[in-house]
């Protein structure tokens, strides 16, 4: 297969103000034929300037109403203008632009790039095959800085780690869903309300937080929040990238530290990862 | 010299409230003989493992109440207990860490990260001499999509730039200013004050924007509404990293592209600097 | 799931000439029962601390004669001490340290890091499943300054690429292969021997090269090279990402560019990509 | 000051054997009046694209014989073609592309990537001043497995490092050096003279090696050799970050680890420079 990345600017204005779609899109395409391979015929290839072009021209006609639309729309397009096009996804990426606001005031033309949490899609689609269509976020930083713990794991002559009820939990996140059959869509919309799912479960009633009795059960209530809020979500994948914090041991310092200075460990570095879906289950 | 840099959070609660602070603390030793470059004596050097402890036990006993307190209590300690130091210069740096929200009330124990514009402080000092001050930000990403132009300058024969009066002004900056005397200050409140300056005067008024002829008078515009509401401010360096964005030509395309559609052009990539101090002027 | 990663050095010595390895391990484990994600149960559970554990006391026992003996201990190790793990594999990514010379002297104990593509390897196992060893190089950068083009490629409207008959060849390389029943290999030279192979399918002959018809081709031929040549490969991926480079066009400032300066296209950016096997080929 | 890169590609042929270099070249300006910054006046102001269009046609039209030449061509252009200009700092910067070798054979147009340390230059020029050329080496990864300690240090009631007498010495090195009256200089020649002496003093005899007693004596050592082997070198700095490796405690584990196993310690990370000219020495 080939794939190509495109970074651009979508611009469009409502009277005087102005509104900006910066993305990044990555469009993989596998033809019914192996032939440039094989044979270095490339008569059926599509180049990466083509594809450009194609991405740029839809951007333009069509606007980005919603990063979800615009990766249909390639994938429409490249399905019905060539027959030679067995497969293709798109893969649509935001920069996080916000408006600028003086005093509460939205500015018409000025943004901030705000990038905590990045959204993104995929659509996809086999020839003769139903479009497939994912949503998600990523580099989402979070940090709950007590009520976490992780106690009664199993233990044998290797295990120096000691137990803990209350150490920080911190890390990155990776969420990805699928929509089922995506008939008008509010898709903007539905991001958001996932958004808000996920920093829920993560973080539990503001007033007095959840205890989380491992990383893997803090994904698994994202999980069952998120499918249990937003009806549209068949499945939703989330791995977490933890960064672990130690308490300094400050006894030959002479000093008393009750969890107040903290050092990441940078090795080993660990993850956790669980896909969750509607009725059945399955762990990947 | 040697510098070194520790990476660490400082957790504090008022009542079950809990306060986080990510840091990233450089120090800089100059010492008053080089022997242990030239004869290999070590005597006087206070290893990296040392420096690391002092920081760690300051953030300890002190806190953090502002990153510029903290880096005067570095420059301080050290300037007090080894006589054999003769230099130092404390840089320290936050991870942006911001309380999380759900439906507006504040999460006791949960945050976010959210880069946008970093926070940095610097103390310097030579024996017997004063304690020097500097904040700053950097990674901001600003963007305008419209009110920026580049006209009127220098052409000859290796000239092809066309002359625009409506292109997009991007770039990320650094900004670095130094603090006089500095006595009682809020650097907090300051700092924000600061930021907000810097917002308005690249944006200019909500409704309306204001015209930029170059990123050079942008970056000048900052430097003079930070010294004119900033009296704490002595000297206030700006350095902008521009993005450049293209109208693409789809002429060959067969449409019209309003400036709707632009790509980033990644080469070359320019940046301009200024320094700007009371009283007198001068530009690096 | 969880994975998590482990970076560090191991010497040994045989008499006084000292030998270094320094990996990046990443074990990935997958449980037979899901009740630490569904249940918060962690009874189960083997913490990142001990996989750590393990793979340096795995180090320090057997030593790394070669990646994919280390993976293959690791695998062997979490299948048989631990009746919970459903499927293990481990990753294992070499930093280049080579020894140095002085005036073609090897060097006793002093090494210098070259990263002109980096070794890595991969082990997997299901219970009950076979193991399956994997090898590869990443982040292998090559150009060929001639004997590449691309013509005959479909054209429709969106088709604004010229053809080009001497172009230039260049991107990062991704390989990684499969090998069948792994008795007795001796990894280390059959790892060389694909290596060597990859360049010089790359290149051609060093009197005259090959011309290459398009990137595609090129990933093909080195894949019907090391299969032809390296009889216990089973199965070869090759990820190509080009790098473009256009001929600046110097006619408005009156030069002739006879292909002697030329500025990289960092967008699009594309990739190529095959997997190639014995006796049935699929591209993927 | 205006700054902003390039990177380009320059082949040339000799016969039918093609040469290629590519270089990232970064040129600074600083204009005999600031009024672009205070009044908007883009009068006098040269835009980045033909700064551009400057070193491209320079490229073309000398070729790049050596960094140094390059960068001292674009120098004497600015100066003498722009009576604006006050400064000009030409940065020039290699990507190591080295010529494959199949069997011991070059090969006519092929190339591999091989960072091992990446060469730069820099020459500036003040209007009416003399033209000065540093040359360096950066990202340079060398380790040492024996023959290193630290010992005789600084103590205090913060000190918990032990006296070690045999511990890795490894880092990334950056040195940069300048030639004084650079007439009818062989850059290429002493700038691989100078990177045999670094290597040489950092890594001592090949059968034995030399004990080093801190990083900043082996800082001293390399200045001390290029100094005494390399009339043409005035000044050089060296700027060494370290790299920590500690030795794995292995006693919870049962085990006896004899320096065999170690991890590298990723906070606090530490860096020592220094600078050393003739006659006189100076600390930085």
């Amino acid at each position: 297969y080939g794939k190509n990345t495109i970074k651009f600017l979508r611009l469009h204005k409502e009277g005087k103000k102005q509104f900006v779609k910066e993305v990044e899109v990555c469009a993989h395409l596998r033809l019914t034929s192996p032939q440039e391979y094989l044979e270095g015929n490339n008569s059926l290839v599509i180049p990466t300037d083509t594809i450009k072009n194609i991405v740029l021209v839809l951007a333009k006609k069509n606007g980005i109403p919603s990063l979800e639309q615009f990766a249909i729309d390639i994938c429409n397009h490249f399905m019905t203008t060539f027959c030679q096009v067995a497969y293709v996804k798109a893969y649509v990426q935001e920069v996080p632009w916000q408006r600028l606001h003086e005093d509460g005031v939205p500015h018409i033309h000025s943004f901030i790039c705000v990038p905590d949490g990045i959204r993104f899609c995929e659509a996809e689609q086999c020839r003769n095959g139903p479009l497939i269509v994912f949503a998600g976020i990523k580099d989402l930083k979070l940090m709950k800085t007590t009520q976490s713990g992780f106690e009664g794991f199993y233990k044998n002559e290797h295990t120096t780690l000691p137990e803990r009820h209350d150490r920080i939990l911190c890390g990155e996140f990776f969420c990805k869903w699928s929509y089922g059959e995506c008939k008008d869509f509010d898709f903007n919309c539905i991001w958001k309300k996932i958004r808000e799912c996920i920093l829920e479960a993560f973080a539990g009633p503001p007033d007095c937080g959840e205890y989380s009795p491992s990383y893997q059960k803090t994904v698994n209530c994202i999980q069952m929040l998120v499918l249990s809020r937003v009806p549209q979500v068949q499945v939703i994948e989330v791995v977490l990238n933890n960064t672990f914090y130690n308490v300094v041991d400050m006894k030959n310092l002479g000093l008393t530290n009750d969890k107040e200075v903290l050092v990441p460990v940078e090795t080993p570095y660990g993850s956790c990862a669980c896909t969750l879906g509607r009725k059945t289950f399955f762990e990947a």
